[in-house]
């Protein structure tokens, strides 16, 4: 429990209401019970002036300080409230200690504070640092090293001699280090296949979704920088790099070998080739298919991808397309009747 | 084992042939033998006359009445041909009772007729109803409820706190209640994540394929209602409500927040955004991107996704595009020739 | 320890140094050591002709063997690279034997050479050729049988009476033979499930990435042929028949009953209708949706797919559409004043 006078000593925020007011959760607006937070953007306040809700009351940007209700006015409201969401906020159970259905391996570090659950895999030579939780059925394998207070969900698998960074946190049935995808031909078209020899490096503060893979380095490494977030279903395939605090949506495939710059923010079921360049601040348009490099802070959508204002020019002019065929048929008639008349004229 | 007859009479269909001729299986028309039961639709028909088979019947429908084979006489083949399939189907095996392997939590209430099999994980508090099969190596975090009769296959790992119905089939690697993907921003581009802590609700009869992922809500729930069924590797985000009936086929994505209707059926690979509403009976054509929201009973397709005929109107459309080019050029020829004609005429 | 001398002999290549250097790995050209081999292609080396490494020698064609440098000239240098680099690649560790913590059902049977990391399950019934190694965690049901030194990766699943080839790799997180998709509607406009009595079948030297799908068949089997090399994220439906030596790139997905032939190519992303029949040596474009049965050694693309280059000159002429209305916007202007203008001169 906190009081509001703490949260908003807390966040830096200016404080309408009741500093003593307990607060002993977070809701959204309309479920909020009275001794909850919640918050209210402009958008929803627009929608419905007369909202009423329950919350203790609400995190609100400097335009609605003038409700009349208890606020914690600050300049970035939900930023603001997923701070605040994080300190009420308790990871899934998991009880402390090392549970005596795991099976741990030889050499293994295990730092103060780490919890590892039933029926969990720890590999041998794996080094995991304090805090970390292992949940239940996660499989490490040899060599792994987890960073301070990571969070491993359950079924998640992290194959030999992957680096996971510091508060990294990996969602259930995730496959870190699968060999990546490459293959030889030979004289009859046999795929032969190339050893992946390296490994896959996932820096601080990265989150990734459920069901996603990411493969190990064809040689040297798979690399996902800091505070990148992955949705589930995501596959980032050998040899890539993603840097930093990129958002990738559920579904999307980045192929071999391509590097994608800082703050690069693609849209769902978005694929991307390999071996090219994808620079900072890019933002690629759900279902996009990005065939060639991009530059920093360009906005593409599209099959493949161009930029999008053109590509919202393609959509509509593509949807006048049957449109076109008639007109075309009709001027060209026209045409026709005007060489017929002027051929007629020129007869006279 | 069943008699013919004993099947005419359990799904009121009408028999042609001896009632006393037993059944032990159901099987594909080439391949059924003289003891199994087989169907014949009016396009295979159609397809080869002479078609030969060892079945010992074949279910079909009136318009088929008149062949001369033994036949079981039915309005919906398919639909009664699968309800007797469902009699002679038997669930893959696994031992009755709970598996000396499998981790048990505390406050763990198993129902009778419950089985749970090698090296599964059943969280604290979790609630399981009479006669499910809890297959070997599936993990159910603490507080997981599952109704009567459901099947979950191995490896599908459901996390705290979410309620599963009756009767439901969750295939094997399938993640329920992994966290949905909700971040805020700072001032820096960094993520900041907002804590998920909402539920996954599965209504009764749904069947949901393999390798799925379901988030859970940010806050309140994510709904599965009943009878709809899920294809493999199906994307579902927080707080999304799909209704009653609908079909998802393999790898569709929706995202957020995002509202489906009753009997909605999704091709492969779609993509839906985020907060927006599918009516009822809607029909989405493979691959397409809904970008908006979609009115009861319409058919739409595409990236992003037009009314379907229109559609087809544009893919015709769109082969034609080089063409058009080239027409293009000769029209704007024929009308150079033309005003230079005419300004000769009027020169004259 | 190899020497290079040897390698030459093992792979038929010309040496060009001396056959004494000891080769004890292989790298990238980058990072390679004294004592490992690497590669150049000519690509490479027209890129950077200063190229600077300390490997012990490389493997290059003969266009290259000009090179002032120690050469393995051989006609394929990528595939005989990657042979090479099987010789000294080793598969993640798995100690000998059978793990203590693996739980082998009843009347399995496990051949000489086979491995089976913790925490495994082998169910009743099955077989596990000679030198197969079974990772910590995979699931197989009863009854499946797997050829001889296969390699079974950490959590995956392989359902009841399901079978493997010889020299198969299966990474994690992949599941075969869960239920096909498969359904019948009632009246109401409901789904009765058609169970899903089939199998899966996949042969020698088949490799399948981390988190695919490959369902059994309604009835008879879904089928992988010998040497097809299948990406991450793939979903095969029931009763399809990939053909031999194909390349699936990730996250592609194949409906029921399709066929491809042999040597068949998919980008990624790429969507396949059921029921049709894909030739030999037909590639597909990245992200493609494939709606007809294509002919032997067809090259298609585009949503849906039409042949290659034709998709080629649809996209450029896409581009020009809003051009295109500009165009005819002012064609039709030119015409109207033709119009008038003729109307004029005639009415003289």
């Amino acid at each position: 429990m906190k009081t509001l006078g703490e949260l908003a000593h807390l966040v830096g925020g200016t404080l309408k209401g009741d500093p003593q007011t307990p607060i002993r959760g977070i809701n959204a607006l309309e479920n909020a019970r009275p001794d909850e937070l919640s918050f209210l953007t402009p958008k929803h306040y627009s929608q419905r002036k007369d909202f009423r809700c329950r919350a203790a009351a609400l995190v609100v940007p400097p335009s609605l300080e003038h409700l009349d209700y208890p606020l914690l006015i600050v300049d970035n409201p939900l930023a603001i409230f997923a701070r605040i969401a994080q300190l009420f906020a308790t990871p899934p159970f998991l009880a402390p200690g090392i549970h005596t259905t795991a099976h741990i391996g030889e050499n293994v570090r295990l730092e103060p504070g780490v919890s590892v659950g039933p029926l969990a895999h720890i590999g041998s030579g794996s080094q995991i640092a304090q805090g970390c939780r292992i949940y239940g059925g996660v499989y490490l394998g040899c060599d792994v090293q987890i960073g301070e207070g990571s969070l491993i969900y359950p079924r998640v698998t992290i194959l030999d001699g992957c680096q996971i960074g510091n508060r990294v946190i990996i969602h259930s049935g995730t496959v870190i280090g699968s060999d990546g995808f490459g293959f030889a031909q030979d004289e009859l078209g046999r795929h032969i296949k190339i050893p992946q020899m390296g490994t896959v490096h996932i820096d601080d503060d990265v989150e990734i979704g459920a069901n996603c893979t990411i493969d190990r380095g064809a040689f040297g490494k798979t690399t996902i920088q800091e505070g990148t977030k992955i949705d589930n279903m995501v596959h980032i395939a050998h040899n890539v790099v993603v840097g930093k605090h990129c958002i990738l949506v559920a579904q999307v495939g980045i192929s071999g070998s391509t590097r994608l710059g800082h703050h690069v923010i693609m849209g769902g079921q978005v694929g991307v080739v390999d071996h090219i360049e994808i620079g900072n601040r890019v933002r690629v348009g759900a279902k996009s298919g990005v065939a060639r490099s991009v530059k920093d802070g360009e906005d593409i959508s599209g099959i493949p991808a161009v930029p999008h204002k053109e590509w919202l020019r393609m959509c509509a002019s593509a949807r006048r397309l049957p449109h076109f065929r008639d007109e075309l048929r009709q001027m060209k008639e026209r045409i026709e009747r005007l060489e017929k008349a002027l051929q007629g004229s020129e007869d006279d």
